[in-house]
């Protein structure tokens, strides 16, 4: 027994090789359970090897269970089968997935959604100052972030509150998260489950998604032109209100201040929770951004809830929350176990990219931009046939507006008809509400240079 | 009425200003609901200012709500206020925690975790790979990851899978999570709520956290000689068992290659899951790594875990699981609407240094250097005092391991004194266990200079 050649040997240090042999025995039956192995000394002399390979294996098969040891009598195999099973270490199983994710063609223009245009990140700053992070902070960069995220990035993002927003918030007050996902995630378990979610109708479906899949209760209330109708939302079993008053996605509605003020009774009432979700807030086109419900909220029945991934790169996943006193006591004491899901690479480095004013301007050289494309795209559909045919609605908010058009085919015909032509369009109607011949139009990506002939194929589609 | 001189402007536009008056007068009162405004020309002859600046503010006033106009008859106050509420905008509460995030002393030397040595990250490595990254993948850095994670990053973490683990898997298989909180979470999503969950005791806390913060049932199971108890978890109502079988924390058992078999003829028989968590399984000190789990399952039955906080830094906050396919294709159908909560800056420079061979040498790097420490530390309490009165138990895996001491005191009395010492040591009992006088060394993060003094001043609390 156990009479190995080393012929095949490839690779594999000799221990190695020994192990694989002893154990294939062992799989195949050729050793029995509880047979005695040769001493370590025997063995070595039969094989002609060194004492140390052989306890280099046995020790191998020891500690995987294949062999055990018994003191002063030696080794002997190990019952590894178990009566239902038979084991096949040698064949790993082959994964594959049959669907796989979406293809995303390219389009001539896409106003489905507002991505990040390459040349629009600021580059070569992120460059230095990761730089910077990276030789000056190394003790900083491998401490482990407090549950919330670093200090030093939350008294960033209370200082551009104060700036962009005239809010006047805590850093203490604020939990950081990757992506605004995973701060739903820790809302859901700091309000409990057993509360029922209002949800904007229409509204971002993603929520609804995110709140389904996690088996907590929810209903759509539907909108009117002021926002979420609060007298729907107080006959309703709701007590978390999930809402975008700034610049309601996806029609563009910004809530008047009367309608707040409902809002804020209501749940004031109920002892409900209002979560705010301000997601471009930074980039209203006209004027000074309205004050938020955070900031009219007395009573710490709102949660604040903004993100850098719309206002810096989706691909950049940091987002916070901003929590009254009490919601933030609680999740001292039962969720600060979490820890942090963003690096503190990035942290760091954005922390440094809004300290240092860099935020500020790429906030303000976006608007300009933004401003510049889309009073584009106005002049473009003013001066095609669209102008007769079409009504736009916007409250100068956010990057995005909702277009009517005249349509004489359905909107899945229309769509169609412009898909061929290479454009890319959302109906309203996607977002949960049943509003024909209403598009949205997301401009913040689009081309500058394409958005005339975008236009002119969109009429195209119109007339036809 | 609306007779405002411009007297005190301080810094704000002439529109900003004059918007501010008009809505203050609106909220004392001074202006009454529906009350109508002079022209926009007939206030800027009264005010001797612009049309355009009055234009600007009514603008604002309309779009927060204050005003509304009525077509051709001009613009009215709003009704603004709610029976139950007073508005007062100007006031923003300053919120405030009481019970801040505790205190971290610094020990001389801190057995209670491993932390990442500043030292030991390889900084000037990642500083090449990110300036790369930064320069030259300006496109893929703005593109949306799928919702599993980059390909990049998956093609990478499968190839190196096969290299440590000798684990042949698809890229399309793996999510990538911002640690193993965030697929956890998933995995909840994934695995449905009626399931309950068998947890190893001892055994990590922060899992048996993570479901009651979720409202998942989980029951503690025993853990024997081989791990978790076999038939403790056949006589239990769980279906998902979450176990850590390369290197026991915190016992540092290695689960035999029978208990392994036990554990999937469970897993087969009542169509249940086992988690793998391998959270170090890179460091194992001697011999090859053991087959996992993963590899042994033949039916879909096993999800693997793994993460890069241990292997690389805590604070990059990236891991990943493996999925049989029934349950990828589940979570594609069903879960991928979420983002990646890892940024693409991340993904690629991880994968960067995956691909380029650097991971393999900073592990093989770190290994030389966490065995020197570990043989150092042994050496040091053979030639102790405490030779005599202790015993290790270790199973070469991983970078811990625990010590049973001959107290004479109990266990707290026994930590206050090390605390005097400046030792941070925790008790086995603190991962839910009873077992008196064993105690955990994490050794990956102290200080080589430090171990002698550190055994010196463990010896002397022991011989008190």
């Amino acid at each position: 027994m156990l009479n190995y050649t080393f012929e095949n040997l490839q690779g594999e240090t000799l221990y190695e090789y020994l192990y694989n042999c002893i154990r294939a025995d062992i799989q195949s039956g050729k050793l029995a359970a509880n047979e005695k192995l040769p001493s370590k000394r025997a063995l070595s002399r039969q094989l002609s090897i060194s004492v140390m390979t052989i306890e280099n294996a046995y020790q191998q098969l020891l500690s995987e269970g294949f062999i055990y040891s018994a003191p002063r009598k030696g080794f002997f195999v190990a019952e590894t089968e178990v009566e239902s099973r038979k084991t096949s270490l040698d064949t790993p199983p082959v994964s594959f997935i049959e669907e796989s994710i979406p293809d995303h063609p390219d389009y001539f223009v896409d106003f489905s959604s507002n991505g990040t245009n390459p040349n629009d990140f600021p580059f070569v700053t992120w460059a230095k100052l990761t730089r910077r992070v990276l030789a000056d902070d190394r003790e900083l960069l491998m401490e482990n972030s407090p549950s919330n995220g670093l200090y030093e990035l939350r008294r960033a993002i209370a200082d551009s509150l104060v700036q962009f927003r005239g809010m006047n918030v805590s850093p203490d007050c604020i939990v950081v998260g990757a992506g605004t996902e995973t701060l739903y995630t820790i809302l859901l378990q700091l309000l409990g489950r057993n509360r029922v979610y209002a949800t904007e109708n229409p509204g971002y479906q993603k929520i609804v998604k995110l709140l389904n899949a996690n088996e907590i209760a929810n209903i759509p209330i539907a909108i009117d032109d002021s926002g979420i109708s609060t007298s729907m939302l107080a006959k309703s079993k709701a007590s978390v209100a999930h809402i975008t008053p700034s610049h309601h996605f996806p029609t563009g509605i910004t809530m008047p201040v009367r309608r707040r003020n409902e809002l804020l009774a209501w749940a004031d009432v109920t002892r409900g929770y209002i979560i705010e979700d301000e997601y471009d807030s930074e980039f209203r086109m006209l004027g000074r951004p309205i004050p938020s419900l955070f900031s009219m909220d007395h009573h710490g029945r709102v949660i604040y809830m903004n993100t850098f991934t719309k206002s810096l790169a989706s691909t950049i996943r940091v987002s916070y929350m901003v929590l009254p006193v009490s919601l933030m006591q609680k999740y001292y004491k039962l969720l600060s176990f979490y820890s942090c899901p963003v690096s503190t690479f990035e942290q760091l480095t954005l922390a440094d990219f809004i300290t240092q004013g860099y935020y500020e301007k790429h906030i303000n050289r976006m608007r300009t931009m933004f401003r510049r494309k889309r009073d584009l795209l106005m002049d473009a559909i003013k001066n095609s046939p669209l102008a007769d045919h079409s009504r736009i609605r916007e409250e100068n908010a956010g990057l995005h507006f909702v277009i009517e058009l005249d349509l004489k085919i359905s909107d899945d015909a229309f769509l169609n008809k412009l898909a061929e032509e290479d454009i890319h369009l959302l109906p309203l109607a996607a977002y949960g509400t049943s509003h024909p011949h209403a598009f949205l139009i997301n401009y913040s990506s689009i081309p500058e240079e394409r958005i005339e002939e975008a236009v002119a194929r969109l009429a195209r589609c119109l007339a036809d």
